[in-house]
């Protein structure tokens, strides 16, 4: 169909509607919140349509500190990480990302960075989660430890991209995960299996870095970088923690994650 | 089905796959940005799955300026703002937020304050969207100022709930809009017909906020309020330059927007 076909069309059913009516609104039943983050495990077309606005709310950090996700969502969660949307979102944020990438005014020599966190931003684990409830069970940092120690998470084929892109432009790469120093050799071995290569710093959580919040060893870690002479240009990860606080990127990207959340 | 029986299912899927083959990978074709940017106008499911993805990448910041909403996905625009899922978005930001409000240590007195921008925040424009392409047409600033004139736009009606919610629960409601103070009287009787009343204050735009940013406007008057006393708890804005800037609300919500965007 025409674009102005389209067009005609709407505006054809608009003039018919009027100003008050335009928006839909939901069953009463779906206004009970009750009856919205929970209908005692069933999974129907209204489970759909709450779990993607809830997906939204995660995306969008409205939805706050959260421990799982709900419990009617897990087929969803399940659904959107191995369906074409996780792909398509990826692949989106991959564009986006790289059309600033090519916009930006390089300063020269290798200061010139983007910082990249690791999992679910490079590394792929939703091998783990399809194991463990698509995050509807409560972190086992036993098992996933375990998982990691596997060193077997696949790339994000558009980050694998975007990284690749990244390179070639000049960028140099600066890899900023809340893995822990002891997990070093694991996470290069991890990154090398995936197709990673050439980053030029790997920075992990050492002793000091411990009981910190995110937003907080992640932020002192920009400082110092930028202390060190880098111009932070670009920041892709896929929680909030990753890209909020000072000093923060010229231009920050959040990748999808309707797994887990890090404060 | 049970959430056991849907767990189960999934692990007997996922371990038939193995961890490289979890993520499903697009076809070429739609990793070719021009067939995912525009393909010639038609639709199809492929408009609806990258319209999809690009309506994230704008709720999450990530599509960074835009002036027009892709050229395909006129359709797909105002399918969402007319259907069910707009709708079930707008109202789990009114969950989120209330759930917030309802844990708030109120410091007693009136200062205790909830800031709401206006415009697809507790108005909805969708009538005049709806007759000029949902975004895909450049703002035009005179077409749209009649439509504000006429005062007809009706209430997104969880934010006319939220907003109920908010005044029982003793907040002092700020409104702060980009609109500019020769649209008072207008802007008033909009919030009176579309169910609005007992703010505490509307802030427009005066001579002296002309030709700034949003994000620096309002970071502004936000900063004007705590010095005023106010405790900025919580802010409700369909734009990032609504929330972002010094000093921030200690919670910030996105409602959804993917027909324009506000620097």
């Amino acid at each position: 169909m025409s674009p102005l076909l389209s067009f005609l069309l709407l505006l054809l059913f608009f003039s018919t509607s009027s100003a008050r009516s335009i928006l839909r609104t939901l069953p009463e039943d779906t206004n009970n919140p009750s009856s919205l983050i929970s209908n005692g495990g069933s999974v129907s077309a209204s489970d759909d349509l709450f779990c993607d606005s809830w997906r939204l709310s995660a995306e969008t950090n409205n939805a706050g500190k959260w421990a799982t996700i709900p419990q009617n969502c897990v087929g969803f969660v399940g659904s959107y990480m191995t369906g074409e949307q996780y792909a398509s979102d990826s692949h989106v944020a991959e564009r986006e990302s790289l059309d600033f990438a090519k916009s930006v005014e390089m300063k020269g020599g290798s200061k010139d960075c983007w910082v990249f966190d690791v999992d679910e931003t490079l590394l792929c684990n939703a091998p783990y989660y399809a194991d463990n409830g698509w995050g509807s069970i409560k972190f086992n940092e036993t098992s996933f430890n375990a998982w990691v120690d596997s060193a077997k998470a696949p790339a994000i084929p558009p980050s694998l991209k975007l990284y690749e892109e990244l390179l070639d432009l000049g960028f140099s790469i600066v890899l900023l995960t809340g893995r822990t120093e002891d997990q070093r050799n694991i996470t290069e071995e991890n990154l090398l299996f995936a197709g990673y290569h050439s980053w030029s710093k790997l920075i992990l959580r050492g002793d000091s870095d411990k009981g910190t919040t995110a937003v907080a060893y992640k932020s002192k870690k920009r400082a110092e970088l930028e202390a060190e002479g880098y111009t932070i240009h670009g920041n892709s990860g896929d929680q909030w923690s990753d890209l909020y606080g000072s000093p923060m990127a010229a231009r920050s990207f959040k990748l999808p994650n309707p797994m887990y959340y890090i404060s």
